[in-house]
C-alpha cells in the first residue's frame, strides 16, 4: 500500500481522491501496488463528503507521518503552497502538484531541492490539463531540438473567443455567460489578462529549451480589448482570434509571448474551440506535431496530477532525470520577430501604402464606413510599432502568424 | 560513450543515422553520456556514402561485440529481424524497432525475453511515426481507465483519400499520383488494403487495454473500393472519408476494426489530412485527447527510434516496467457494434425506409439517377448486414461514426 496525502480539497483535489478511488484496480496494475488516500488536508471541514474522515487541517499530520510518500499539492496560491511543498520535499517525500503558479514562481529551487533528497516534483497537471504535455517533452521528444511551442493553453479564454466567433457576441457578454456557466471565475483576470497562460508557455519553454524562462520576461497580453468588430474582421480574412502563447527558437535567440492573433487553417490550433486546450510542439526532426485534450475541469487535471503520483509510486525513491538547466535564459526582444501584422485602419487604401508599403487581404465590412482592414508585409515587430504609432489612422492590431506557415 | 548499432540503412535507418549526428549534443545532455553509432548492418554497400565505413554484412560483428549496448532494428520483414531481435537480447543488449510487423507479430514474445534479460524492447516508432503514442498509453495516461483508441494510422492511404476529396480523383489516378510522389510504394498492397493500420492499431490497442491483441482477430477493409461518387457522397452530408482503425471498450467486450468511415466535424480526426497521422485516446477520467503529426517520413520516424535509444541509454540494464498482459484478449465481434451506416441505394426513399426504417441526411447526386444516399438510424451492424443482404437495392455502404460523438 502506498500512502497519498491531498492538500486542498477544490476541484481538482476532489478529483484526484475520485480519480484514485474509481481507478484503483488500473492503477495497482500498473503501479504494482495499491494507492490508498490517508489523509485530505483543508481549512475547511467536509460534513456528509464521503472523504470527511480524512480531512485534517494540520499539516504535520502529513509531514510527521512516515507511511507517507506522496504527497498531491491542489491547494493553489503561493505562500502555503510553497511551504508546504519545501517540507514535504525535504522530509523525503514525493510531490505532485497542478499548481502553475508556484510552478512557474519556484520551479527551479523545488526541483532541485527534490533532486537532492532523491524524490521527485513532478508537475503534469500544471499546463494543459489532462493533455500530457510535460511528460512529452521531458521523455517522447528526446531526440530533437525544439524549434516552437504554441498553445492555446487556457480553457476560459477559448470558451470566450469561441462564444463570441459563433454567436456574435461581446467580450462583456460572453464573460458573463461563461462565468454563470462555470468556466470563468468570479474574478477572471488571471485568465482574461493572460497571465494563466504566460506561466504555463513559461513553463513549457523552459522544459521545450533546457534552460529555466521566467514568466515575467514574457510579453502579455490578454483578450479583454478584443470587441465583435475585430471577430468580424478575422472571419473576413479567413482566419479565427484566439489566445496564444508561443515560444519559438530563431537565429537571434529564444523569444516568447502571449497575446491574441489571428491564425488561420493552415494552423491546427485554428480548429480548437470551447474550454479545449491544445499545444502543437515543432522539432527540427519530426517537424509539426500536436497535443489536444481538456485543459481544465475536475477530472482531467486530476487524471494527470495522478499520472504523476503513478509515476512517484514507481520511482519512490529514485529522482527522475530531465534536462533542465536552473541557469535562466534571456529572451530576445519580441521586437525583433518578423511577422505580418493586421490593422484596422480609419483611411483609404492608398494611405495604408504609405504608411506600411505593400497589403493584402483588403477588408471592408458593412456598418463600418471609412474603416479598412489588412494584413501588413511581413516585418518586425518594431518595425510595424513605429509606423503604427506614426499614424492617428491606426484603431487597432492584432499579430498574424506568418502566412507561409504549416 | 553508449554504442548503437543500426541494423537496416534504408529510409528509417538513415534518418536514425542522421537524428544522432544531428541532434549528438541536445542527446547528450538528456542521457548524459554521448551516442555513437558503431555499426550499420546492410546486404548491400553504399559506396561514397557519408556511414560507408560503418557498414557490415555481418549480424555477428554487432553480436559479438560487447560494447554495442543498444540495437535499433529498421529491417522490416518478419524472419531476419525476428532472429537478429531475439539473439540481440538474448545477448542482454537492448533493442529499438520500428517494425510493426514485428512487433504486432512477436512483440509479446520479444518483450518478455527483453524482461527475462533486463534490456528492453522498445517499439514508439512502430505506430504513428513521430508521434509519441506508445510513451503517452504506458507512461502518461497511467490513471486512465482507457475507453477508445481511434487513429489514421496510415499515411499513404490518408494522402490518397485526401486527393480523392480535395481534387475530385478517382482511386486508381490518386494511387499512380501517390506513387510518383513517392507517397506510395510499388506494391501499396500493406497500405491500401488496411493491412498496415491493423498491426498499428493490435498494437495501441493491446496497450490501451492491458492484454495482448492479434491483429488477426482485427477485421480489416481497405480503400480500395472507395470511388469518387463515395466521395461525393460524403461532402453532400458533411463528412470525409477517411479510413479509420479504431477498437472500444463496451458492455459486452472490447472490439477492434480498420475500415474506410463517413467521419464529421464532431470528430477532432476529420481534419487530419494527407500524409498526416493521429490518434485519439478517450480516457475515463481525461475524456477525449488526441495526438498528431507525420505518421511517416524518415526523420520523424527516426526521431521516435532515437527517442527510444536515449530512453534505453538511461536504462541500459533495468527493464522499464508497462501494465501488458500477454494474456490473449478475444475481441467482441464487430457485428454486435452498434452504430449508424451510409447506404447507396438503387430506389426510392420509400423502399428504403421500407427496409431499414427511419433514414436520414436523404442526398441524390447529380447524374446518378434512380440512386439516392442516406443514413440509417444506430443499429447492431449484423442486423443492418442481414437488412442490406435481403435487398438487391443496396449498392454499396459505409460505417458513420456516431453523429451524437464529440
Amino acid at each position: 500500500m502506498i500512502e497519498v496525502a491531498v492538500m486542498g480539497y477544490g476541484t481538482v483535489g476532489a478529483g484526484v481522491a475520485e480519480v484514485i478511488r474509481m481507478n484503483a484496480d488500473a492503477i495497482a496494475r500498473r503501479v504494482g501496488d495499491r494507492l490508498h488516500v490517508k489523509y485530505i488536508l483543508d481549512l475547511r471541514d467536509f460534513p456528509g463528503d464521503p472523504n470527511e474522515g480524512l480531512i485534517t487541517h494540520d499539516f504535520n499530520d502529513i509531514l510527521q507521518d512516515p507511511d507517507v510518500s506522496i504527497v498531491v499539492e491542489t491547494m493553489g496560491g503561493l505562500k502555503a503552497a510553497y511551504n508546504f511543498t519545501k517540507e514535504a520535499l525535504l522530509a523525503g517525500k514525493n510531490v505532485c502538484t497542478s499548481n502553475k503558479e508556484l510552478v512557474a514562481e519556484y520551479g527551479v529551487e523545488l526541483r532541485t531541492l527534490a533532486d537532492q533528497n532523491n524524490v521527485n516534483y513532478l508537475f503534469e497537471a500544471s499546463c494543459g490539463g489532462g493533455i500530457p504535455i510535460i511528460r512529452v517533452l521531458n521523455s517522447s521528444l528526446t531526440a530533437e531540438e525544439i524549434e516552437e511551442v504554441t498553445g492555446i493553453l487556457n480553457g476560459t479564454t477559448n470558451y470566450i473567443l469561441t462564444s463570441m466567433a459563433e454567436e456574435g457576441k461581446d467580450f462583456d457578454t460572453a464573460l458573463k455567460e461563461a462565468q454563470a456557466n462555470g468556466f470563468a471565475e468570479l474574478h477572471p483576470e488571471a485568465d482574461v489578462e493572460g497571465w494563466d497562460a504566460c506561466r504555463k508557455i513559461a513553463i513549457l519553454s523552459s522544459l521545450a529549451y533546457g534552460r529555466h524562462i521566467s514568466y515575467r520576461q514574457i510579453e502579455t497580453e490578454g483578450i479583454t480589448d478584443v470587441d465583435a468588430v475585430d471577430i468580424a474582421y478575422a472571419r473576413a480574412i479567413n482566419t479565427r482570434i484566439k489566445l496564444i502563447a508561443t515560444s519559438r527558437r530563431e537565429e537571434g535567440g529564444i523569444w516568447a509571448s502571449v497575446a491574441p492573433m489571428m491564425i488561420g487553417k493552415e494552423n491546427p490550433l485554428t480548429a480548437v474551440d470551447g474550454v479545449m486546450n491544445a499545444v502543437m510542439v515543432k522539432g527540427n526532426a519530426v517537424g509539426t506535431t500536436m497535443y489536444y485534450g481538456s485543459g481544465a475541469g475536475s477530472l482531467p487535471t486530476a487524471s494527470a496530477v495522478v499520472g504523476d503520483v503513478i509515476d512517484a509510486a514507481k520511482h519512490l525513491h529514485v529522482s527522475i532525470k530531465s534536462d533542465y538547466s536552473a541557469e535562466e535564459l534571456t529572451l530576445m526582444p519580441v521586437g525583433d520577430v518578423a511577422r505580418s501584422f493586421f490593422v484596422r485602419f480609419k483611411g483609404l487604401a492608398s494611405d495604408a501604402r504609405k504608411l506600411f508599403g505593400e497589403i493584402s487581404d483588403l477588408t471592408k465590412l458593412e456598418g463600418h464606413d471609412g474603416e479598412i482592414g489588412f494584413l501588413t508585409e511581413v516585418m518586425p515587430e518594431k518595425d510595424f510599432k513605429a509606423k503604427a504609432a506614426s499614424s492617428d489612422q491606426v484603431i487597432k492590431w492584432f499579430r498574424r502568424g506568418k502566412k507561409e506557415e504549416k
